[in-house]
């Protein structure tokens, strides 16, 4: 049994974080700054090192010289900011080193050993590093940088394969070295602030859990949309596309935790364990019931905003798609017949991630008889958890307008979380930083779940390279191609992103 | 069939509107102000008139001049108000008159037909008298000033009746001279504009059905509480006593709304068949289930108040209760074992009428096991309806605290009216007047109602009476006696009102 | 307050039941012997008279005789049968007249008067009479034969008009000499045990209450068929037609019972508040959804059954509907959506009258999935109450087939009334005339439900009747017409009955 | 994958069956037969093998000669029977050794290969032999008598150790040289008819899953008695007591089955997932909950049945329980507050298993308001699902007695196997061996479910033999001790067998 969350609150144990592929953007836009949140929010252990680990040659210096620049202080906790971030990076390393070489690997094991001085020696290493040589860095740290006496987890980050075969090789590849209790295959979008919040949210509030299913539910909605393209940088983008970089985790994510059932308890595997029931309850997806689209080149207000294929790390005849949208369905008792509509893409007119619950009508409406001037048919609840930007819970109720006579409209029973919180609220990687640190696995992503999630994903992705379908074309900065509409209209639901009130 | 909606947009009908006790503090204060806030809303009839009746000898600029003194504009309606009040000044006269004689009346009826020219003549009578006096009033208005060829109708203010007896005798004596459905028993409870919203809310939203029964509700409050006495004029009051002066009527009709089945149309029968089955449901009050209690003199930062039988209007060994609080049940299947909770008072710590849902707990709570740092079990749902001061609508829901670690707390979601609306929320008096013109039943109390009501009360009442029940003591400016939350214990439920949170 | 009840235990009290048109068939077949078979049961009070009035000659021992003939003891109740019979059949009198001659029954008045001999003396008529003459009956007993000390009360037997406008004539006509608490709307259907039945199970069984709403029943048919024609006897059949006969009346009031909402008590005003409410709620019947039919004549072993059209008293060119499918609708909270259909005709290939509950498909379901040789989607549970003939209740369940592998099939959970109970059913008749007797009017048809009833189906009846609609041509002894098929196909049902299972 | 179900139609795979143990009482009575009756079915593999494998020593003939004495063929097919009954028997052999003699089961495996002869040989052994040399046999016949191209499964039959360390020793022990997937643990409870049915029963019938949950189920009762005590061979039972021998397996099995959540799909893992999720929301077993009987001495009918300390083979003072009834809880959304009542005992007034589901009141029952005659407050509906013998589900509702006047009672809506299906009902024996045969894991008991299932009893086990805690006496042939009913109480709960009514 995992005994390391207790272990992290002894004098005699000491945690070595290794961020293997240092140098990288995302190792210092947000997995040093993350790291110094946490020092600065006092939840790392006593004893702790940072190691940066990369092939450019670097001085210890030289590496706190450049994560210097990146990190910051909370807008609600400036004090002695400057005395900890120096602290923060007294305690932080480099090593060079080439991935797959087990002699470097083995250098970095002896400096490790040196700060961890005796003490129980628990090892946490961060590939943020390309995927084709994750097997490489694996077998090197797992050989030569393992600890002696302690733990030894990896963090990867997606992406893990490019479908279920390439997938299941890499999970092959990292079980050659680890057991599945080792590897922490992270999706950022489980550590953000209102993920977290849903099982609380439905298991925590009487009122939301007889609600939650297809007898009150009609739709639900999975929208991700940024306002930016790949601006030159879409070689890596390319060779994915929008599903899988979008749809099939982090979307697909947090639908499996909304819909899951009821887990037997709060702790990792339980949790796990329903999410993949979920996914399995699922169809693969059908060709029918996704469109797929390509952002062009738009000029607005004098600025010409250029379309995907003018990107000059993309081929010009890419049909990558940059948007898409599609039709799921969970075939289980709590879901059956119920639409669950997914919306991803890029260059589009705003940035948001949100979760839109649309409720279905009163039956035998009342009101719905009597005032012709509402439209009540189309005024059904809506439950709107806004992951980002702007954190937000609202949900739409019909009311009375004050005044005589009877006129109803929608207003929003609102939890604005900037307005309510006076606290800013932690990046997805502080939290799963410390997850995993503390052995928590309940924000990571389990074998099983992946192949679940790639089998439903998988079957369309092969169809849609096969026969080479076209993007739907849409102008920079629009609201996506206007298929997604007629997909949304085949199963009677509307987009609850577009309408006017918002 | 009643045609009077359309009736009043004809050009050749006209409407007579007849305050009868215009000298007094109700016609001065609300009824007045009222009809001329309907006037500048446009919302009276083109053709009308107004008449106020006493006892006083006055002229109609006296009357006028009376008037004009408590008439204001709203806050947002500023535009043309003098002019518009001037108007509304010149179609007010007075006529002087014994309330028990039909000359009198005859005059009036003389009068009312020189303004109404030959156009089919509606006419409202308005009775603002005290209640020994209704039925003679009624008696010569019906016989001497109904109208000939248009509609007479009557609108009548509590008291009806101290008991059973008393409200059938004075049915009894209405019906005499007026069909049902020319009788306006006025709650002005009824005309809030929270209470007008509750049915809107359970019959327009989805969510809210589902859980409005015993099977998610623990308990239901119906708070009303007055930070002041009855200041050196509780003659009247001292005959009624809080539980015939509120609780009886505008706490048990909030009940009534709150609690019945979906009507089967918004027709004001259909509504009124349904109220009265949920007080047939109900079983009598029992003196075990209600507790009493009478203020005192307090001294609070170097003002003493003075307590109840300090009141020179009121006999030095009254036991009126100025303070009851009662538990209710309503036995059918949707509320079978939920507790009712009523609750009012006099000199109390604050001014409030609210309705609060209590929901159940979360069964098999996944929360409740695992953080022992919250008190899940007194964080339930609860949903707020504040009628008065101030009114609003919210929903207290347990929510993730944001930031690292699970913490949860309770957030509430929220709708605020004068937030969320502009505009001034019209008096009550203002909505029923205008459904008394338009011949809308629905906001008035039907004999039925009446007697259903009163038989839930009277043998408590009486009993009390017998027994000379002594109140228990409360000093003025407090909460109310400790009794009342034995009385709520008994039934596993707290106040919502005096949590700390609020 | 209705005491008579208690009234017919008093020995001071009589009851004289008039048998208005006694010569007549139904009078001999079914009034006659209920009214012996309840006087075998003891059920009468102690002090009655019976009297035949009819416009025929005949002594009270013709009367006699003629009834001696139908009367038939219980199968579990031969002892003194024949005693029992005698000592009936001297309380039989008769009294002949015209029924719109005032001195007749002043006639009737006289011997009745004399029969009560100074009795508190209650008086019911039953007009076992042509439509035609209600009213001069009514007016003629009114004026001459109400009783002056006990109460009258008259019960009518359908047809109750024809449509909304004769149907509220007839009241109007019935309201100028009797209350509506005199009248007593007979159907005899309500008074079957089964239908008496239906609001026992569903308010006195937690287990079909919460099953009982359009989020689990998928339809409810109303069936009734007769395997005869007219029979040499069409002339009142085909001035009416089945639409009018059997649905408009029998299977609308089964209906009504059967969806209406929990009443707030048992009490006859409360129940038929909730019937009057569901017919309210329900939508006018639309030709679209109506398919009417007609039998022809058929040849089978041998034997040829006339068609319709060839019954002397029918005209060769009638298009009167023999057979008669229709859907109709419930537009309220619990029954949107849902339809309900009925189907009812002549000369079909058995008798029978049921209800049919057909509830929906199991969401998710597990086995749907996996079991490839059982057709569970047509294998939904279905509620079926019989009745007639032959009363039972079963309920259709999927269950595993005993033995070795997984095979399911539908059986039957089953209460069989024949087997469980020893004793006989008694007859409609029986009920409905003790219950006029006691004065409950639970299963007497009120003013406001017959009007309700009828404005759903006028529109309809003069739509058929002006298009002069074209039955559909079905063969005598067969299942209908195909088109009652179609219509069900229309809203995804399949009749229930003619499923080969049973 | 396991594809085993499909290898057993190849013609070239084969199947020997080892029955280690083969000359004891189970293997004579129960699985032999079971054999037989499978191979009657054709049920089994074209090519299969019997060994009789046991200390004794015997010849194939002398085996067959003991085996053919307790053949039987079913009821419903003799055809052909001893023709059968021949070619079964000549398919058995006998191979004598020791238990835990690795030569002697390298002997075994030398003939089975010969029978074998060159097919894919697959190979179950059932071990029907004492738990302390499970291990030992274990041990000997993976490591000399294993498959070397099939696969090999051993059967284990309880007791699966004393509590919760000396099971998991004999998990770990079997672990040593068994997979998970090779450990068949049977509990023929899972086997018969009526315990396979209750997930068809829930998972097929629309109408059953809305009712199984708090909401609507009051308590559930988990009955087992015999109607004979130790008779001489009380040694082994004396060990366990009547909580090991039937409680902590039988019925915390079905009642796993009963309560558990819908599974993702019908494979076993699913449904054990399930399983586990039941157990593990559940509480240890508290002292409290539970009550201890022992059988003494009873004459009845001239005949003296003796005590069961009056059992040779068991010791004087032992206080090991013969009767034990418990009371245990789900701590789950589903079953949050709902007593599991189990019961279990020896010498009992009958033999019975069963399931009683004891449904809520109905809440403001409008029949318990009204009719005084019927104790409504008892008459609640329950369903009972009768395992043994006589196997039936009933449906207790209540509805109107047939007659005039409103009378209820209690009926039941029946499904009574023997009535409804002609054929014979498989011993469970067979069931669960053609599972083994075809590697359908669903009925037996993975080593989690095991665990949980100890961790509810060990506590409680301890402290009962710790406490030395006397047993209620109650005579032989009784209802048992009357403590059972005050831990009924307690819960406000009622034994369902115990009522008149049945």
């Amino acid at each position: 049994n995992d005994l390391s969350g207790f272990d992290v609150k002894k004098d005699e144990s000491t945690v070595s974080i290794t961020v293997v592929g240092a140098s990288g953007d995302l190792a210092k836009k947000k997995i040093f700054p993350a790291l110094f949140a946490l020092y600065y929010e006092d939840c790392l252990p006593k004893h702790f090192t940072i190691y940066g680990y990369s092939r450019s040659k670097m001085t210890d210096d030289e590496l706190r010289t450049m994560v210097s620049k990146t990190l910051t202080c909370r807008i609600d906790k400036r004090e002695n900011c400057g005395e900890k971030m120096e602290e923060f990076l007294q305690r932080c390393f480099y090593q060079s080193g080439q991935y797959d070489s087990r002699d470097h690997f083995a250098e970095l094991d002896k400096n490790l050993r040196r700060h961890e001085a005796g003490k129980i020696a628990n090892r946490l290493f961060y590939l943020s590093i390309p995927p084709n040589i994750f097997i490489d860095a694996v077998r090197c740290a797992s050989s030569s940088a393992s600890s002696a006496n302690g733990w030894t987890r990896v963090i990867v980050e997606k992406p893990f394969g490019r479908d279920s075969e390439s997938s299941a090789a890499l999970t092959k590849g990292l079980k050659q070295y680890l057991k599945e209790d080792q590897i922490f295959r992270i999706d950022h979008y489980l550590g953000k602030e209102l993920v977290e919040n849903l099982s609380v949210l439905r298991f925590s509030n009487l009122i939301f859990e007889p609600l939650w299913s297809r007898q009150y539910i009609r739709n639900v909605q999975l929208i991700f949309s940024e306002d930016f393209g790949t601006e030159g940088r879409g070689g890596y983008f390319d060779h994915y596309g929008i599903i899988r970089d979008i749809m099939q985790n982090h979307l697909l994510q947090i639908l499996a935790l909304f819909a899951m059932e009821t887990p037997v308890s709060l702790d990792a595997e339980d949790i796990r364990n329903e999410k993949v029931k979920v996914l399995r309850s699922m169809r693969p997806l059908q060709l029918d019931d996704v469109v797929v689209g390509q952002y062009q080149s738009h000029t607005r207000g004098g600025v010409t905003y250029p379309g995907y294929t003018e990107d000059k790390t993309v081929p010009k005849d890419s049909v990558t798609p940059t948007f898409a949208a599609a039709a799921l369905f969970i075939d289980n008792a709590r879901w059956d017949g119920v639409p669950f509509l997914m919306k991803a893409g890029k260059a589009l007119h705003n940035r948001r991630a949100e979760i839109r619950v649309q409720f279905r009508h009163v039956p035998g409406n009342l009101y719905g008889r009597n005032l012709h001037g509402t439209k009540l048919d189309q005024s059904t609840n809506e439950l709107v958890i806004r992951v980002q930007p702007d954190e937000a819970i609202y949900l739409k109720i019909n009311n009375k307008v004050p005044g005589l006579g009877m006129r109803l409209d929608r207003s929003t029973l609102n939890l604005h979380y900037a307005a309510r919180y006076a606290k800013e609220i932690p990046d997805a990687y502080e939290r799963l930083l410390l997850d995993a640190v503390e052995g928590e696995r309940r924000l990571f992503i389990r074998s099983d779940e992946l192949d679940a999630a790639w089998s439903l994903f998988t079957p369309l992705l092969k169809e849609l390279e096969q026969k080479k379908v076209n993007p739907e074309n849409y102008p920079y900065g629009s609201r996506g191609p206007v298929g997604a509409h007629y997909l949304a209209a085949k199963y009677n639901v509307q987009w609850g992103d577009v309408s006017l009130e918002e």
